[in-house]
């Protein structure tokens, strides 16, 4: 095999109450790449589409990435690249991720799969670093997994599968404004109270024993975040009357996305997640902020090759 | 039926990263209780062995805990309850909720079930409130529903019953010194570092998993606590050459009981947990500190009807 094309979709992280630990993969939404093998050594991103970002190889996640696992490999030849983008950078749903785990993972597959799964998260995250000066992997570990994934540590990495529910589906709001993942940092506390925490993680275990029982009502419960949301949700505009709206139609519970702007819900049922979609819509066609928005299945697959 | 005869499990809360929301219930110590119907209206405590605790019904924790049923419930004869302690007050491994919880089942089953366990759960927490100022429940909910147990929440009150694989065992060792749970609540800092939190809710994350999956490793990784322990294990004596051994001689993993002075470990497989508290006693012998130590199959039970 010369050549692949694959399918890299988009994630939410930060989910509620696993603020930097659980992400999870969406089928309705991701990038599309091209990579081919080359005789030339190195990496090249000869094609990018649908957003301006830049294609020398270095200031690029998807060669950044890609260069990590050519460097580990003892193959001695290289990639050639095409990136088509769907995700629109900086809204929150894993873009650098998309980019950084489809270079990765094809890149493994056209050289027979010397690489676990878990290298390949670990490859990954250079991309992240390039995007947001921090490798972290909780958007990289579920676009390479698939379903819901917590990383339970990062010293040793340390990835963790969790099953996902049949009919759950995430509805997504992007709301067409810039938050810097650099100011969305600042604004967090470094620290919180162990009332808090206890809330917190007694939540994580309840979200994670939901989607363990398909218990959607324990996962609506757990949808908690006491710690990080009532500070970014700050700099989203609409975030309360979005969450107050899709609670109101039925979403099991709602949140930011990564560091924002865009607003997840998770709903049982595709019926339920567009009805939730409509009335996210409703909010920001009032307060006239222009939106994408979008309804998935959840993705247990992760990348995968398409024609 | 008018009287019964019940066993109550001992168990152990704040299982590590689960502090204050993970409890599990012991198979192999517990107290003995005899319940009895009366005509006689109240609750009395008519005998009281194995400890040295107040017989009157307000100062009694199965008294507390039996007149919060009687007074929810439209029965209008009373109870004899005979308590045989083998779980030593002060010990750290839920001595209290064995007498409430066993107080409230016992009752319960005597009137033909009116109440659920999650009312019994508050009945019990009475008892707590009686005994350490606090009515919490992570002792109690793993002591009636058996296994482990998640208190998601208080407000309202969540308990999610989380599976435990068939060949979990406990190693408890009670080094026979005091700590006084307002001590071990005194010490405890009310804030920690967001970085802290980040690992502990990972690590909760990562052991619900391992518990549904029967991943003892994954068990094992995740039985870290970097916030409660480092601070109490300075309250029990030889805490660090305990928990040394421990893992040396195989356990999974290994914290402090409840707040103290009981060191618990887990294992897979019976010779393991026995090797460990060999381990352990060697620690104590050494040092020259009296101890008790159980070795116990996790109870999936709960509370049971014994001859």
């Amino acid at each position: 095999m010369e050549s692949i094309k694959v399918f890299c979709p988009a994630t939410i992280a930060n989910i509620s109450c696993g603020f930097d630990v659980l992400g999870v993969a969406l089928d309705a939404v991701g990038d599309e790449m091209v990579v081919r093998k080359t005789k030339q050594k190195g990496i090249r991103i000869t094609k990018l589409e649908g957003q301006d970002l830049p294609m020398e190889t270095l200031q690029n996640v998807a060669g950044v990435a890609g260069l990590a696992l050519l460097t580990a490999s003892d193959y001695d030849g290289g990639f050639d690249i095409e990136i088509y983008k769907k995700i629109k950078a900086g809204s929150g749903i894993g873009s650098s991720a998309a980019s950084s785990t489809g270079a990765v993972w094809a890149m493994n597959a056209l050289l027979g799969k010397p690489f676990s799964t878990l290298e390949l998260v670990k490859f990954a995250m250079e991309g992240e670093r390039l995007a947001s000066g921090v490798a972290h992997a909780d958007n990289v570990a579920p676009a390479l997994y698939g379903g819901f994934t917590l990383v339970r540590s990062y010293q040793p990495l340390d990835i963790i599968e969790i099953p996902s529910p049949q009919d759950l589906y995430a509805t997504v709001i992007h709301p067409q404004i810039e938050v810097k993942t650099s100011d969305s940092r600042k604004i967090l506390k470094t620290t919180l109270s162990l009332e808090d925490g206890i809330k917190q993680w007694g939540n994580l275990g309840g979200l994670v024993a939901g989607l363990f029982k398909e218990d959607y009502a324990l996962i609506g419960r757990s949808l908690e975040d006491h710690i990080v949301e009532p500070i970014r949700s700050i700099l989203i505009p609409g975030f309360d009357a979005i969450k107050a709206v899709s609670i109101e139609n039925g979403a099991l519970g709602c949140g930011i996305s990564g560091s924002g702007p865009s607003i997840f819900s998770f709903s049982k049922g595709k019926n339920t997640a567009e009805k939730v979609g409509l009335s996210m819509r409703e909010v920001y066609d009032k307060i006239g902020i222009d939106y994408d928005v979008h309804i998935s299945k959840i993705n247990v697959e992760g990348i995968k090759v398409i024609a």
